[in-house]
Parts: structure tokens; C-alpha cells; sequence
């Protein structure tokens, strides 16, 4: 008989931080049963993927081994965790398990894709414990910045795994559970205690503890007492616990409340229904805010990143649904910006400078605290934990590699697994026995694209280099009727020399028919290639780039 | 007779940090005699300028006074402040001065694009004066991050202006001119003294004083020492200073220093040849470098803010010139990320933790300073100088918002000038008195194009929405001569139902040709939009997208 292996699998989330998709098996190799852990998705940008929707990890391993996947558990209702669950879940079809406000939230994911809603199950922290095959799964609540953030227990076979999703260390969560070190201590001298621990390593840079959401309180509240004018302040609209802070110290301020932007409202929403929020207080609509004197208004607003359709970018450029930004308010990013959203942090920032809008930014951590565990904090949960295998996730490479370095100073086995590479946990020490496909799939419109079908390398190609059309109609005899025609799109209009640059390519390309013969004339491939080729020469030369070319040779024939 | 007035016109770096070009005028209103500071450049990004090499200041207001322009001065040899002469010179043509390594670099931007190279004069310091028009200019050295930079003073019949260039209050700059608080004073004390101070803006934000160049040798050298393995190090190539102490951080630690980068030798040979620079330590050439053990060699390269093309990133993809980075490297960037460009330096940091090097950097200022006046310095540099006007220049709105309130606190008048603004500087108050259009220029290949030409809209939107080039061709009735043809780019190949995209648009439009009378087949406007609308229709259905469309008739008539 084949020996079981315990196996851990990342398809996303170990080599960036987003698009999380973890995967764990157990059983004869190759038959090993599966679950998975969240499904999230990352977002694309104009350097790297323009025009794309939504970036996820690439399920083709999963969806093909989908009889052998037992369950799902999402941890929490970070987009980058339970994003691509609705777009993913029909490859995989599997019983989906969280928390009840995850739950909630994935419930929205589920149903704007159109996916059964009833595979959804809503789980109580442990003891509570979830069978999927010959895995025994439990949420432990941790502290993060969403509601009922969880880390899962997985007992196996072949021992305890603690996979932390996000978490941070904080004993004053403001909405939701406390960090808990007699639980996490419990859960580390159950049985054998923990075999491996699969570790968020996000901050491992940052080399001082993390601070407490409550922190946050007192500053803002003092902020925010001495201002006039309207003030408005933005925050991930997923923490909730800043919303209600932010919210509070308004309140406090003498001020009304009014909340911008959907994804914000959805959480609110969503904390209520699930009771996770009992005593938020009480928020206007935009119509109400608009009757109140803005030196009694606060906004709490969508778009701490910047993104161009969220309510603070959307109030950078003037109106937003009534409300208005003038000179004497205040904007407060309650938020740090994601490495790469610097530009269009930036944007916003001065678009209300140019309106006179006093812009307020976190103050180096006075007005925002961090999600995820410091280096400190980790090595904490490392010594709490006492794990005989460290696996660092959710991280780029270097944040990985440095979480690593740490474990095996600390005398735990620890193994850098990025996407793709199939780490056996079975012995004592992990091995990396294999590596399978994981690339990045892209939600496109409404049509899920390979990272590497061409799409956006064309995309890229045409916004970097232009793009010229050749359109030539040749006769039963292979002869050019007419002249050569040219379109050019993304390119100057006009040459180095002032003349104009479809007018050159044009000639250029009738002197080439002219002068080719059916050898030529005859072949579209051949001639395709010629032409690209003159066009590519007349270019450099007149203009100085190489545009994409497309060419399209149209033949007339007896039909 | 009409009255003279003294103006200040800022073209570019007032709105943004880089493409810096200032115009001074005296004389009567329309009549002014001009004179130009800076012709400087900024660099393009996906985000907003996909395919530009170059990005500079519109030049069309002072190219149509071209015959009013006096001279021309450079302050130092930043691109941000010297880039733009070779490529927007042919259209002013007046004098140009700088000192004499920035009068080094200039020729090599003036070389490059084959203009005359006698129109640079080299000045000395003040007492040295340039005569030009009514106007008496001094270069003041300031210490900054690159040699010889300097201050104007700027002497009108109005009154004294002094612009500060960029610069920071740095006592020892371990190359070129400590700042001199004896020679500011001076400044501030002849005849009426400071009437303007066009001034820096860019550190305003930062409220610590700024560190001396010469507090990184210490921290630098003692990390180096440490280290085993190649220490490959990068710093902006300019930054002459650095790539001193960097130096000779290496050979105190035994080892050889190899420079990598075309434009940090550039910069080297112009400091040695123009005498900034007297005791560099001996380098190496990559052939030689590679006799050399890794333990006992040093690279210093180009490529702190991650870009594609230079000595980091060649590295970070495997060999460059022979030499390779490998596991127990280390590469450290003495350097700060500018914003924007974080996505790529943390392209480079993961591929180097990828092959297992160690990559440290700047640790919060330990292994670099700004050259920058953080407001500290600013407000020293205010009370100096005891000027009756403040006018910030050289940062986004915001900087220039923050830097006019403080000037405005220490009872300055001061006045926010964007890019356009025509102040008059004659009275006691600055009076924005007009606007001129002061847009951007690109340069694109080798042609020069306005920003709103329309090129690099049409290229994002081909990047954001793929592009579907529709062909058919009429007979002289203006009947379809076969079926139209479609080709797409940019484009999921197939629909989310897996149908052919191309081959479900060319049926619609075969049917849309078939279905479609003379009016509108025989008229090009209307059937290039029918087909452009049922494109766009059929795409949302079947991909969600709405493309950019190419429509391109031909039409067979008696020729």
C-alpha cells in the first residue's frame, strides 16, 4: 500500500501579498484528499496587466483534481482572500465553510456571479470543528482589520497545522475578538502540539510590535475636535473598527455622520446583520448631509488608495452626489498607501490641495495602525505556538525569504514555498517534492484569460509602441488594386520632418507592391512580412519607433 | 510711456516635482526682455504616458518671444533641470551659462541632438556676473546631490530676486561647496537686499533638519565591513558624493570598485574632467572585475529606482557585461524610492531574494540622505535671506500650498504659482496678472508631440480596451464584395461561451451589411458607425468590453 503524505500547496499569496489560494492534501500521493484555503484575487495595473479586471491565482491544477477537493474555508472577507471565490468556485464545486460575517460577504460573491448560495456554511469558532475528509478544520478568531478574521487549526493524520491567515496581535480590537494567548497556548499543547505553522509574513520588515486599533482613538479624536469646515476621511472600507472609530470621534466632534461608497456600505451592512456590530452610531444619507452645515459633517468616504471611481477621487473632481469639497476642509487618509498606489494617492492629494482642502495623511502611523503582525509579534506567535515546521506565506519573495531566515534562527525547520511548489510536511523536516503549474488567471469583462494567453502582452505592446494598420486589396492575378491604405493608431500624426506619417507609409508601401512580384504577391505570409517590415524601417526612420503592425491582405476571387 | 514690471512665469516644476522651466521678464507689459532658468525633464509612466521617452514643458508661449529671450541658465545638471536643452533649444536659440560641470553635461545633451555647442558659457561663482538684458545674474554654489549646483541671484531695476535652485543646508557635502551662511547673509544684506525668493519646495513635508552627506560614511562603511560576498551597491548616478563615499566604504573593506551604468561614468568623467573631483579611488573595468574574488569586489550601478534597462535590473535578470549576483550577495540602495516608481524597485528587490542575495535598504535614512532643504532648513534659509515675497517653486500643488502657508505665518507675502501663472513681481504683493497655456511636450521616438494631441489617449484606451479592425470592401454599387473581416488585438481570443470572438463579430457584420440599404452603405460616415455600434454591442455581450474600433472601407471604383 502507497504511504500518505501530508502536503501543502500555494497557488497564490507566496510571492505577493494578494490572491491568497492555499491548498493542503493528505492521503496516497496523487490521491491526496484536498481542501483549500480562500480564493482571493489581487488587482491589476496599467505597467503590468492594463485593462485587466481582476487578477486570481490559476486553478487548472486545482480544477483538475476538483473530485478530490473536499471543502473550502475562507479565513476572512479581504477581497484578497474571498475575492475570486464566486468566478473560481465553479471549477471546484466544493462545500465552502467561514465565519458569519465572512460568510456574508463571500454570500455577495457567491450571488453576483450567479453560484449556488447554498454551498456556503457559516462555522463557530472552535470547538466547533469541520470534517472534510481526513482533515478536522477549526476558526480560531484573530485579531486583523475586518471583522471575525480567523485563523484555522487543521488537524491530520500526520499532525496539527496552524495556518494563521492574516492576523495581527491586538488585546483592544474595538469590534471583534481580542487576541487570545491562553487559546493560542491551548491550541500548542493539545496532543502533540503544532507540527507546522503556515505564517503571514506581510510585515515581517517592520521591526517594532505592532500597535492596537485603539491607539487610533484619542489622536484621531483630537484631530478632528479642532477643525472647521467640513471634514471628510477615508479608510479601508473593510475595517470596520476604524469606521467606527473614525465615526465616534465625528460624533464626539459635534458632527453628523454620512458614509460614501458602496464596498463600505456592504460592510456596514453586512457587520450589522451578522451582529459583529451592535452600537455604530447613527449614519445619514447623502440628501440629509446635504441640510447640515458642513462645519457639522463628517464624511467617511470610499478610495483610501486612490482608485479613480471610489467617492474620495470622484469628490477630487468635484461633485459627489450633492456633496462638495471647499476651501477650510479637511481630508483624512486614515490608511497607508499599498506599495504601487503612490501615483494615484498623489493625484487625489493634490486635486483637493488645488482646492484648498487641508490633506491629512496617516502622520506615520498616528491616524492608522496595521493589520498584520510585526516581526516581533511573529516571533511571538512563533515561541506561543512552538511549531516544529515554520511555512512563511502571504508575502513577496523577499518578505518569504526573510520570515524563513528568522524561523531557522529560531531553530525551526522553516521551507521558502512559493506558488506552485508542492512542499511535503510528512517527516520532520518539509521538502519541496514538486512544482506544478501556477500562473495568474485574469478576469477580463465577463471571460477568464491566461496571464500568459497574449492579451495583455499585446495590450502593452500597442500603448508602448502604437499601432499601424496596412490595408491592401489584391485581384484574381495576385495584382495590387488600388494603393496600399494606412491607419495609424497611438502614433504622431505627423513625422520628424512634418509630413504626414500615414501618407509616407502609404507610398512607401505602393513603391513595395509595385515593385514585388507574385512570389511575393502570391503568398500572404510573405507578403504580410514584407510589408511589416517596411513599415517597421519607415517608422525608425521617420518617426523613430517601432509600431505593432497589423496587416490585413484582402484578395478578390471568383466567388 | 508704458511701465515696466518685473514677472515671474514658472513653464514647468510648479505642479510637480521635475521638468523644471522658469521664465523672469522686465520691462513694459507684453515687452519684457526674458530670461530662461532651467530646461529640465520628466520621465513618463504606464499609468499616464505609455511610449514616451520624454516629457517636458510646453515651449510654445517663449518659442513665440523667442526673440525676447536674453539667455538661457542652468542651475545644475539634474535631467529634471537640464534634460529638455538639446530638444527645446533649436526653438529659443539664446545664450546658455552654468558652471562648469553642469556646462559638461549640457554639451552632451546639446551634442546629442546636433546642436551648436559655443552657445554654452561656463561662469564662475558670484562676484561673476552675466549681463542679460536688465537683468545682472549670479551663480551662488549650494550644496545639493550633485556637484556644483547653484543658486541665482537675480538682479533687476526692480529688485533682487534670488532663486534657490535646488538645494539643502549641508556643511559638508563631501563634494563641492558647503552651504556658506556668510555668503547668504551677504546676499540678504547688499543694497536692498531680497525682494524675491523663488524657492524649493520639495521637502517641505519633512520636518526633521536634514543630515549632512557626510553623517552616511560611517553607517555605510561599518555595513560593508560586515559583509561576505560581492557587495553590489546603486545611488542616483549623479550623485557624484556618494559614489565617493560609497567607494571608498568599499576599499576600506579590501575591496576593488567596478561602476556599472552608462550615465554614472558619464557623470564621473564630467566631475574629473572638470576638476569637481580630484581623489576618486582607482576603478575598475567589468574585465577586470571578474578576475577579481566576489569577496574582494565592490559594484557600484545605476538603477536605484528600478528601471528596466539599467545595471540593477540587467542584474537582477542574470549576467550583465559577464559579472552575476548570486546567494550571499548583497545589494544595497543607498537611495530613496521616488513615488511612482515602488513597483518597479520591488520588481528588482524580489528577483534579487530570489537568487538569495541580500538586499538592504536605505534603513530610514541610515544609507542615504535627500538633497533636498527639508522645512527646517527652509525656514532657515526665509530668515537669511529677510525676503519681502515668497514664491514656492519646484514640488506638486501640495508643496507649494504647504511651503506658501509657512511663508505666509512668517508674515512673507507669498503666492502659489502653477505652471502659467504670470506674477507680477513689481509692487510689495505678487498679482497673478494672467495665464499663459503651459501644457507638457512629449517626445515620443524622435518627434516631439503635444500632450493633448490625442496619441497617448489613443494608446490607453487600445491598452485598457483591446482594438477590433473591421475591413470590407464595396464594388461601385456599393455593394459588399464578400463578407467583412475582422481582426482583434488585445482581445480574449474566445467568448466566455468559447466561441471564436473574431468569426461571432464577422457574422454580425456580414449581417449587418446584408441588412443595410445604399443610405447607409454607400455613405462612409454612417456604415463606419453602424459597424462600429454593432461592434461594440456584440463585444459587451460576449466579452464585456467595449474595444476600440478600426473601420476601414475599401471601396472598388473605375480608377
Amino acid at each position: 500500500m502507497t504511504k500518505n503524505r501530508l502536503i501543502y500547496l500555494p497557488l497564490g499569496g507566496a510571492g505577493e501579498i494578494g490572491m491568497n489560494a492555499y491548498v493542503y492534501g493528505y492521503g496516497p500521493e496523487g490521491q491526496e484528499r484536498l481542501i483549500v484555503v480562500d480564493l482571493g484575487v489581487t488587482f491589476g495595473d496599467m505597467d503590468g496587466s492594463p485593462g485587466i479586471d481582476l487578477i486570481m491565482a490559476d486553478m487548472d491544477w486545482l480544477a483538475e483534481n476538483a473530485d478530490r477537493v473536499e471543502a473550502i474555508f475562507i479565513t476572512h472577507a479581504h477581497e484578497d482572500h474571498v475575492g475570486a471565490l464566486g468566478l473560481l468556485w465553479p471549477r471546484l464545486k466544493a462545500p465552502i465553510y467561514a465565519r458569519a460575517f465572512t460568510a456574508a460577504i463571500a454570500t455577495l460573491k457567491m450571488e453576483e456571479q450567479g453560484q449556488p448560495l447554498d454551498k456556503i456554511k457559516v462555522v463557530k469558532p472552535r470547538p466547533e470543528t469541520v470534517e472534510a475528509g481526513p482533515f478536522r478544520v477549526q476558526f480560531v478568531p484573530v485579531s486583523h482589520s475586518i471583522p471575525e478574521s480567523a485563523a484555522l487549526v487543521i488537524d491530520t493524520p500526520a499532525g496539527r497545522i496552524v495556518h494563521t491567515g492574516d492576523f495581527k496581535l491586538d488585546g483592544t480590537p474595538i469590534v471583534g475578538e481580542p487576541f487570545d494567548p491562553a487559546e493560542w497556548h491551548r491550541i500548542a499543547h493539545e496532543g502533540d502540539g503544532v507540527k507546522v505553522l503556515v505564517c503571514d509574513s506581510t510585515n515581517v520588515f517592520s521591526t517594532q510590535p505592532g500597535r492596537s486599533e485603539a491607539t487610533l482613538a484619542e489622536p484621531i479624536a483630537k484631530l478632528i475636535e479642532g477643525l472647521d469646515g467640513m471634514v471628510v476621511a477615508t479608510t479601508f472600507a473593510s475595517n470596520v473598527a476604524r469606521l467606527k472609530t473614525l465615526s465616534e470621534a465625528g460624533r464626539a466632534a459635534g458632527r453628523s455622520v454620512c458614509l460614501l461608497g458602496r464596498a463600505m456600505k456592504r460592510m456596514l451592512t453586512a457587520a450589522v446583520e451578522t451582529g459583529v456590530l451592535t452600537d455604530f452610531p447613527p449614519i445619514l444619507t447623502p440628501e440629509e448631509a446635504l441640510e447640515i452645515p458642513r462645519e457639522n459633517l463628517m464624511l467617511i468616504v470610499t478610495g483610501s488608495q486612490g482608485e479613480r471611481r471610489a467617492a474620495s477621487a470622484q469628490l477630487a473632481r468635484g461633485k459627489y452626489l450633492g456633496l462638495e469639497m471647499r476651501e477650510g476642509d479637511t481630508f483624512l487618509f486614515s490608511s497607508k498607501i499599498i506599495p504601487g498606489n503612490e501615483r494615484g494617492v498623489i493625484r487625489v492629494m493634490n486635486a483637493f490641495s488645488e482646492m484648498g482642502v487641508d490633506v491629512v495623511d496617516d502622520h506615520g502611523g498616528l491616524y492608522h495602525v496595521s493589520g498584520h503582525a510585526n516581526r516581533p509579534d511573529l516571533e511571538a506567535v512563533h515561541d506561543l505556538l512552538a511549531p516544529k515546521i515554520l511555512i512563511p506565506m502571504h508575502g513577496e519573495h523577499r518578505h518569504l525569504r526573510e520570515h524563513c531566515k528568522i524561523g531557522i534562527s529560531k531553530g525551526m525547520a522553516a521551507e521558502l514555498a512559493v506558488n506552485g511548489a508542492v512542499v511535503d510536511l510528512t517527516g520532520d523536516e518539509p521538502r519541496i517534492v514538486e512544482y506544478v503549474e501556477a500562473g495568474r488567471t485574469y478576469l477580463d469583462g465577463s471571460v477568464l484569460i491566461g496571464a500568459m494567453d497574449g492579451v495583455v502582452r499585446d495590450r502593452i505592446r500597442m500603448a508602448l509602441n502604437g499601432i499601424v494598420f496596412a490595408t491592401m486589396i489584391l485581384d484574381e492575378g495576385d495584382q495590387p488594386l488600388g494603393d496600399a491604405w494606412v491607419e495609424i493608431m497611438g502614433l504622431p500624426e505627423r513625422t520628424k520632418d512634418g509630413k504626414l506619417l500615414a501618407e509616407v507609409l502609404e507610398a512607401e508601401l505602393t513603391e513595395l507592391l509595385d515593385r514585388s512580384g507574385t512570389k511575393v504577391l502570391g503568398n500572404d505570409d510573405k507578403l504580410e512580412e514584407a510589408v511589416r517590415r517596411t513599415v517597421r524601417q519607415v517608422a525608425v526612420e521617420e518617426i523613430g519607433k517601432k509600431p505593432e503592425v497589423n496587416v490585413v491582405v484582402s484578395r478578390l476571387t471568383a466567388e
